[in-house]
């Protein structure tokens, strides 16, 4: 497979299906009509059979995974033995989805599209995989699960089975870049697959269940960020089957007049389809669906010829299908009284106990029998010739599309050096630089050099998180309405830079980005990364399937850049203070899962280039915004980021060959400051305390070796940190994680960790880390308490540290500002002629 | 004031107006009606003198907060040291919201509304401060910033300021219910303020940034879920000032029609207004926002009739409006050659460097001037009459609305005895039940005891977690579509379920009905709560704040029922296991979180009475849905949960008065019951050793008593835990929380955790337990390679242990379900008649 399938001729999403009647372009109708459910039928006869014929066949895989262990094509009489002894899996929204892939094979072939198929229900493992069984991909990948009555027998047993398959899409499942287990992100990810595809046509379809989600129900509103010629189409397909796990759904219970129009609000044109109940004869409902797939697809095809030529200017009302079926559709009608198909008991396994009620038995092989099997597959158990024929070929098959294997596609970045970024640091603190400011830099020419695979995503935080340069060769991608003013807002139609106020919206799209062969940053606030917590963990979880699944290639890291952070929230309050995505991230598998926290515009460059090379991981990089002193020349950052932890020989005070009395550690750009500032005020005052500074930029380093495969050996621990001097350590988030860290280590119980303890609330830079007593002062009281002896000996320098932090605090209350001693603070001693704080805060 | 505000007449919401001209309700109006603008004045000239007074000093007094640290009311000229010295806040917004707050008290005087209004935009913090302080609640609450010049100097001065208050709406706001730091939760908690409220109209201000987001974009459906009699009203207030920090807002850049057909998709009938810009003068604006109001407010007077008399049978289309007004509308239209009025730059600060350029002081000035202040207030500094008599009286002012301060209203809930619903355990693991279905049916007596005031809410869970019961007494409040099919679906137009696929709407409901001094429980997916990280952060930050706030009275604590937990996902696979909501939870402030592992019935039901009787917490409790053993009687149960840990005496094989040779712990249902399996071999294989069995349910206890309340002094752990032999603990989640609790304890270095590793996939139940190396064998082998000598003692054992394991593993493999030997398996050997394992998995 080649890296080129988004290097297709753009005739791809043009309609060439052999009965075409496609408009010339010059009579495009106009972008904005809503189009009923189409009348005329478009299949022959032959046609209808295939597509009805591989419906069933798809329909009767599902049902099998979810009961058979054995017996799969019923050449004996249904027995005990050959069901599950648990049953598990979810039937209700399968036969949905393989009537929805069945259809799009059909329009794959005729139009020879480049397609990949999202499944947003819940738990619809059963169809995909009956997909691409029947797409033959199953077998090419699987060996064991060939096309005979044994691999369709293993094909059964795996699924929802001790060593087997999830019941919904998973990274196990060829051609998805979607996990169906947690519920509404199946919009955003299509999108991000179709930004910067621009031939690709992403089919996803959305469950009524999961369109109740919030990320679902803002993921609609992408239509405005994607530009209709540089970027493929995606084709929303909302399945109404009406309930949830045990509820009806919200968008199947308002009228239908409502729903049209809340897709038109969306933006979107409507299409209906809507079948299967009451008995209705499937073979209507293909000849409906197969209609109006043809007349969405003309109409896509249409809006990317008028995109293509420039006669394309407003944002089109791209087509969308609401596809009504009943749930569960072509389960028994009634079961022990209740009814089954088309009702919430269809959800997960419709005959709970086929296996121990003999009624139940004969009603699961009646069942399995309406699909009649022997019409569908050989006697060697393979499908019959029409219903293999209805694949598309290689790649074009859903189920083996490249896109959805985005390593396949990955290709490294043109990567900038980064060291032609530096700041020039002539000794430690001797100038100041906005950290995320510098990496924008640096960021502007990687999108430069890569202008078709790599884009940053914020929640309309760039700008604020100091990233701004970008705009220089790029803008904020966006196609609702321009206003006049919006010449100095980085606005373009298409552009590198995806920003809307939505943390879901930018993780989901990343992800779809990701999955499908591209790179990407998400910057955010610290504090509100917490929203997409969860998406986190699923995206950590596919990535530690997808490590262990051969045919699955390495993709580009998920990289966060978090500003803004806990430290610097001057007027935002306590709202917007919390350091726990850190925490979050690391109950994660330690094969996945990085964070880095680089404390000035060096470290930041150098971390940040070795996250951009990096595959398979998640980087969380937490970074300052704000002016702040640079510390280490770039050949000091690069070494120092290269170990991720490291000795600050120029700001200790050890004497050669000697252990010190105490040892100052650091992770974090406030924490490195005021470590800093305590230590310039002890080697001042207390000249003969022997005093080291160690700091931390990768704080996996400070696991055990066997936790995480960067942690350092016990040895190198103990080298750093001694195993028996007291250790004050000041961090940038809460303090019990670098307990956690370092728990097994030797000198872990003269560990004492500063950080934050959620205090925090309308303050000063210095007045908050006071609040958390994480600053110099209290830093240098920690080391006169800790040090045997010091503190008796020093009293009153002590008394001294404690009356700074009162006049410190007093100040602020006082002139709504830091002291000068602390705003002006440099390494070394003497005033700095710019102040390290600024007035302003966050721009949020 | 009193607790019966939400007993007022029904009349509240009906147009008592003195021009009232509402039509008999026997002529209502078809209630789909889209209203345009209203075209008529319904302002004399005085009203509308009063008005735009009101809003010119709201307006001022919100410039000040953000620039003045002195000369409040311009009596001298402006000079650099008025200005504070580090220039934060918003401005951006405030004018809007002070526009509609302005217009909401017009409205409240003439109707005798309940209202309390929730500032959904973000740092819209000034002017809900400038609201209360016009309404005179400010001064009432805090008496030094009263009514005078050097009042307001005090309001301006804390604003931002260190020590003072943040820049949005917070808990220090009087009739706040809704904090403006983390966006998308406004409607959320509008309409959980609304149920049960009948008489309360909650104005929902909707930032066009906000709507954004996922929560917010979901939350519109919220009309689905209101009954249009028994709750009250909520009118949302889609306020497009088109800019978010540094962005075009989606919805302001769609077309008006796309606009309006997206409201009317979510249900609701859009009323717009539109106006400010090119300079028009707001008095004009004032006019059609009045008309328009009053349009609006017979509406909802008019359908709350028909709902009153029965007349209205199907689901209104609440009124919603649209206000389009300049974003930083009155502020100085350029500044520096660039737009700030109508332009993203007025979002923050409009005037940054006010203090340090002389020609921006006299353009502050001039602003400030703008409002002309010596027209606003008398010499004292009181607002004039005219301004002053704008407000509401008493309770009717929403800065003094009881309901936004929920703690006066709230009472505590009847709740029936929970021994009374104890399970019979006549030994330990005797009998088998369902944990949280015994829980339901508690839950439904609490709920046919408090019909008013307390709510269940979950995403579409509440039967899957087996709480069914609660459908005996009351259904699943639904105003969407009925079908005949129905009959079985538990659905009511009013009930006390909340059940909508939205862990994001399940909880804003949640807390907006608990911040108005109501009761609920919201029960979640163990995994899935995740998506509400975020949000229980900010709630957890509110009540932090609120409980150091005086005249904020204690509210019902936030409960949370986890089931579906991480080790029972059988067929769901990897993608519904996550432990980690407990390690998110405590990383707040120790006197806010609160987290219990109940393992049984009897122990749930304790543990819950508990909750439901605590204010100001945020309870979590994980406990399990499936047949599991019990293990203690309710007298135990209640004595244990008292203890929230202690020693399982029927289970250890001590010595009286000696030390155990080992200890297992355990926490939740599943490591309990595998250490009670293990400690069942141990007694039977090695009689002789001395092993203690504590168990854990109050997970708090294991901290040190300086740092959570609920903490064990070190003498009372030690007695449990020993201070130097092994300790093999079993626990719920990720291990290394165990670890973090613990590190302080004299024993920890001995302390071994078994608990979740991110290992699972799809499975059975013992093959879990087996993969996190949890299971019984595995706790054994434990055993014997802590005990010093014991496994070369008994290396045959061992091997038979870790030969057990294989066995069972494999077992699993061939036969899809778990060994006999440990699905039959009960407390003192001997199978048991049922099996504790089921077929099924979880619902969903």
């Amino acid at each position: 497979m080649s890296e080129t399938s988004n290097e297709l001729p753009a005739t791809v999403l043009s309609n060439t299906k052999p009965q075409a009647d496609a408009k010339p372009q010059a009579e495009t109708k106009p972008l904005s009509d809503t189009k009923p459910q189409a009348e005329t039928n478009p299949l022959s006869e032959e046609e209808l059979d295939q597509l009805d014929a591989w419906w069933r066949a798809a329909n009767y895989l599902s049902v099998g995974q979810i009961y058979l262990l054995d017996n799969p094509l019923l050449r004996r009489p249904l027995s005990r033995d050959d069901i599950k002894p648990r049953l598990l899996g979810h039937w209700g929204t399968t036969p949905g989805l393989n009537f929805v892939y069945a259809h799009l094979n059909r329009a794959i072939r005729q139009r020879d599209l480049d397609t990949i198929f999202v499944a947003g229900p819940g738990h619809g493992g059963p169809g995909v995989v009956a997909g691409a069984y029947l797409d033959g991909t199953y077998s090419e990948i699987y060996s064991g699960i060939d096309r005979t009555v044994d691999g369709m027998r293993k094909l059964f047993r795996q699924f929802s089975f001790p060593g087997g398959i999830p019941s919904h899409a998973a990274p196990e499942t060829p051609g998805s870049i979607h996990e169906g287990g947690e519920l509404g992100y199946a919009l955003s990810h299509a999108y991000g697959a179709a930004f910067d595809n621009p031939n690709l046509l992403v089919a996803a379809v959305v469950g009524d269940g999961e369109a109740e989600t919030g990320p679902l129900a803002t993921a609609w509103h992408s239509n405005k960020f994607l530009n209709p010629k540089t970027d493929g189409v995606v084709l929303p397909i909302l399945h109404l089957n009406g309930y949830k796990i045990a509820n009806p759904t919200v968008l199947a219970r308002i009228p239908e007049s409502e729903l049209l129009e809340l897709m038109r609000g969306y933006g979107y044109t409507p299409y209906l389809v809507s079948g299967g109940f009451d008995g209705e004869d499937p073979r209507e409902v293909h000849k409906r669906m197969a209609a109006t797939l043809d007349e969405i697809l003309d109409r896509i095809a249409e809006i990317k010829a008028a995109a293509e030529s420039g006669d394309l200017v407003d944002r089109p009302a791209w087509p969308m299908l609401i596809l009504r079926t009943p749930k569960g559709w072509t389960c028994p009608k009634e079961i022990d009284g209740h009814p089954a198909e088309n009702n919430w008991r269809s959800h997960q396994v419709p005959l709970a106990d086929a296996r121990d009620t003999e009624a139940h038995t004969r009603l699961l092989e009646s069942w399995l029998q309406s699909y009649r099997p022997q019409e569908l597959f050989e006697e060697s158990g393979a499908p019959v010739p029409l219903i293999a024929s209805h694949a598309p070929e290689g790649d074009r098959r859903m189920s083996a599309n490249p896109v959805a294997n985005g390593g396949l596609l990955r290709r490294d970045l043109r990567l900038p050096d980064f060291r032609d970024y530096a700041v020039e640091v002539p000794a430690p603190g001797e100038t100041v630089a906005e950290a995320t400011r510098v990496l924008g830099g640096w960021l502007r020419d990687v999108m430069a050099e890569n202008p078709h695979d790599f884009r940053l995503f914020g929640p309309d935080e760039t700008a604020s998180n100091r990233l701004q340069d970008v705009y220089e060769v790029t803008g904020k991608q966006w196609n609702a309405e321009y206003w006049p003013i919006d010449s100095d807002n980085h606005l373009a139609p298409s552009g590198r830079v995806m920003e809307v106020l939505s943390e879901h919206q930018c993780q989901g799209w990343l992800e779809g980005y990701l999955l499908t062969g591209r790179h990407g940053v998400l910057n955010s606030y610290e504090a509100f990364i917490h929203i997409v917590d969860s998406m986190f963990n699923q995206h950590a979880k596919w990535l530690k399937s997808a490590r262990d699944i051969p045919w699955r290639r390495p993709v580009a890291s998920l990289n966060y850049l978090l500003s803004s952070h806990v430290w610097r929230q001057d007027h935002n309050g306590a709202s917007h203070q919390d350091p726990g995505f850190i925490d979050h991230v690391m109950n994660k598998k330690a094969d996945i899962v990085r964070v880095y926290l680089p404390f000035d515009a060096n470290t930041l460059l150098s971390t940040y280039d070795h996250c951009l090379r990096s595959v398979d991981y998640v980087n969380v990089v937490v970074a300052g915004k704000q002016p702040s002193p640079n510390w280490l020349s770039m050949p000091d950052a690069i070494a120092h980021c290269t170990r991720g932890i490291g000795v600050f020989d120029w700001a200790g005070t050890e004497r050669d060959g000697e252990e010190p009395d105490v040892v100052l550690g650091c992770a974090g750009d406030i924490p490195t400051l005021e470590v800093l500032a305590a230590a310039d005020i002890l080697r001042r005052r207390l000249p003969d305390l022997a005093v080291r500074v160690v700091n931390v930029v990768d704080l996996m380093r400070l696991q055990s070796e066997g936790e995480h495969p960067h942690g350092l050996n016990d040895r190198e621990y103990d080298a750093l940190f001694t195993t028996d001097k007291p250790v004050i350590f000041a961090y940038h988030g809460y303090p019990w994680l670098i307990h956690r860290l370092t728990y097994r280590r030797a000198g872990h119980d003269n560990l004492h960790v500063r950080g934050y303890k959620e205090e925090g609330t309308t303050t000063t830079p210095f007045d908050m880390v006071m609040l958390n007593d994480l600053d110099r002062y209290h830093l240098v009281i920690d080391v006169l308490d800790r040090v045997p002896g010091l503190a008796a000996r020093e009293a009153a320098f002590r008394q001294e540290m404690v009356d700074a932090r009162l006049h410190a605090r007093q100040y602020t209350r006082d002139h709504g500002e830091d002291i000068p001693e602390v705003a002006e603070w440099r390494w070394g001693g003497g005033a700095r002629s710019t102040r390290i704080d600024t007035t302003g805060g966050d721009n949020d």
